[in-house]
């Protein structure tokens, strides 16, 4: 039996297909542009070339269809294996305050879940969709919700917080939540086992860079804060979206500029961050390389997205005491050593002491690196993330009724025996 | 010949008469409820009992000549000399990008400060009103305006910008300016003194807490980073302005609440912060005084505001380098160890070894005191501050033609043998 991971976006689903347990991946792709037409659906099995199919539209529901559809072609040549899909495990951006670890779907989950739909009506509306897509194509097996929010549930209330009217928080749950949890715990489960102590011993910032970007203050393997916040519009600067700046500039600039709340969230949203910096509709690569050669207003992106890192790693140890180690995923690999160089530079009082060399080689995007000097007291690590692996695991884990939380569970990834898995796709 | 100072906000003004040169303080006090009729102003003579008189109405204008009858009213024993005003120096909130340090106000002066009023819409108007109404009276003088934002001119871009449109900056002068400049510039003289450094040889956090709160990470004597930013509403938990918090949370209100931008704005500014957190429409020190006695969300506000300064430390420590010393202003004397203690708790790691007793003996406001131990390697100095003195100096130096700028003149509290003014208020 196997295990289909699914992470749904307004207009694109990423998938996977694990064996049971998450003990290897067959198979993953994305479908793109869904909803949009000009759809295409891409798939990678291991071992094999990279296969590609255009199709003219589908909804949500279509693209599931599509990606069942796919895996069973026997031309593909996953095998026998590939229809026997034994559950589903489904990405879901927001939990709120009432999940607070990964769940199996039912009518009272799913209404839950539409019930938090305010809290992040992009992100939850197309995870609804593909729990209804999935469920209604595999109705007889278990469907999991896995959320992004869980591994923060952790977080002191003076952290999560907001110095704002406090019947905000009662009455519309305006607080942080923060989100790339299984992409957090997964980063500190791995520093840990580098590192070789338990993670319940170790202090760490995690770094999880996409296209969207955030920080993990983790305190003894739990999370204490994070720098998304009740939307993942808050914290480092990213591709499209903000980050921190002055709250006063938005009622300055809707006045200016006559804008309404969705017209100016949308601003913040899409045309911001290192968009909005350089002026360049453009992916992070470009951006990286350009201001490797100098482009200025590329040069001051970079500068201002590592130093307002910096900013956060400091900020972070403050919380969390001595520090074991500061964890990068790794991002845009051939260009990120920059990005990463430019963050940890001045950052010597706090023991940390890069070795630019091991940086600058740090080139694959599946490699686990240390780029520290042997001496450094703090290590900070390159490590690629697998955030479906900690789906899958939550899957079965839940399913053979070994499961309670994230803090909790043995994942295969915290053992010293485990071999990151090569990816598909 | 005295130097008058002025400090105008939208319904008070705060005034102080000073010998040339700042040398001593003859007198000071201010106006309340400006423009709100049941005016009262008040009178502090150095050495005499405080007087106050209520009045039924005054404008900004009325009141600046309440100030200078009062000061001339033979009754409160200032003597000959207190007609003799030979300059008034105004704090003048926003001097946008064009104003790097002190200037003397003239035509060009005013209308440039007035093209500025749409940074710090509040803010500028009241110092314009306080301008032409102490230009009005007193027509022969040189008047001064002496900006919060000149000292921190010296951010660089990377420091400044924001991770917004960049065509916000270039059309409206959106960019991180800050506030509180002359408290900073005074804190970090007096650190370098106790400090026994040159200031241009200092590294240096200072924090200034009065109803607004600011901190200044200070490199080599010069301001490299603050926590306010285009508007005062930026950085720290403050008394009734929230500080920061998640950009999306605006937008999500706004459209919950069905609120305008202008009454966003308000809530921000005027219903966040302490208050909202509490609920509590008290002063500080109410709310340190019942968080020691267990109220709930009077603890958690102090906490928040504690937990949120030790971040912006380690922020700026990731910022600055290796540091010297962070700086508190006193704020509410009498209960501010508590939110010291709160805040210096576990920042071990940085250096920083608090001395619980020497904290919690500072009591006075104007007392200077080293609150680590003698081995902590950063030292953590109180120390009160004289905004008022730097106004008073930077219109004497430029009046003799010796000032350039807050970096390179030669404050008399830089000096070894500067003993600090004990108020007149």
């Amino acid at each position: 039996m196997n295990i289909l991971t699914l992470s749904c976006r307004t207009h694109s689903i990423k998938f996977h297909l694990f064996t049971w347990g998450g003990e290897s991946l067959l198979a993953a792709g994305d479908v793109k542009r869904v909803g949009l037409g000009g759809t295409s659906i891409s798939l990678k099995v291991t071992g094999r070339e990279n296969e590609t199919q255009e199709v003219e539209f589908v909804d949500h529901r279509g693209a599931v269809s599509l990606i069942l559809a796919i895996l069973d072609d026997p031309r593909h040549g996953i095998g026998d294996e590939a229809v026997q899909i034994g559950a589903v495990g489904h990405r879901v951006a927001h939990g709120g305050e009432q999940f607070r670890h990964s769940v199996v779907i039912d009518d009272q989950v799913l209404d839950a879940i539409r019930d938090l739909q305010q809290l992040a009506p992009l992100h939850n509306a197309a995870n609804i969709a593909g729990i209804e897509a999935a469920a209604a194509l595999l109705p007889h097996i278990p469907h999991v919700a896995i959320f992004d929010t869980a591994f923060h549930v952790t977080m002191p209330d003076f952290a999560y917080i907001y110095p704002l009217p406090y019947e905000w928080y009662k009455k519309f749950g305006v607080r942080r939540y923060g989100f790339h949890g299984p992409s957090h715990i997964y980063l500190s489960r791995r520093a840990a086992m580098l590192l070789g102590k338990p993670a319940a011993a170790c202090n760490l910032i995690t770094i999880h860079i996409e296209k969207g970007v955030s920080l993990c203050a983790i305190k003894n393997g739990i999370s204490i804060d994070t720098s998304m916040g009740l939307t993942p519009l808050e914290g480092a600067v990213m591709e499209t979206r903000s980050g921190d700046f002055d709250a006063g500039i938005t009622p300055f600039i809707m006045q200016q500029l006559n804008l309404s709340a969705r017209e100016m969230e949308s601003i913040l949203n899409q045309k911001s961050g290192m968009l909005g910096i350089t002026g360049l509709n453009t992916d992070r690569r470009h951006i990286l390389e350009a201001a490797s050669t100098g482009h200025a207003r590329c040069k001051l992106a970079l500068k201002m997205e590592a130093y307002r890192l910096k900013k956060y790693i400091g900020a972070y140890l403050a919380a969390v005491g001595p520090l074991d180690a500061v964890v990068f995923t790794t991002g845009v690999a051939e260009w990120e050593w920059l990005a990463r160089e430019l963050t940890l530079e001045g950052l010597e009082c706090f023991g940390i002491l890069p070795d630019p060399e091991r940086n600058r080689a740090v080139r694959s995007e599946r490699e686990e690196a240390l780029i520290t000097t042997d001496a450094s007291p703090v290590k900070v690590f390159v490590i690629p993330t697998d955030e479906e692996l900690v789906f899958a695991q939550d899957v079965t884990a839940i399913l053979a009724g070994e499961y309670s939380d994230h803090q909790h569970y043995d994942y295969s990834f915290a053992r010293p025996d485990f071999v990151p898995l090569q990816p598909a796709a």
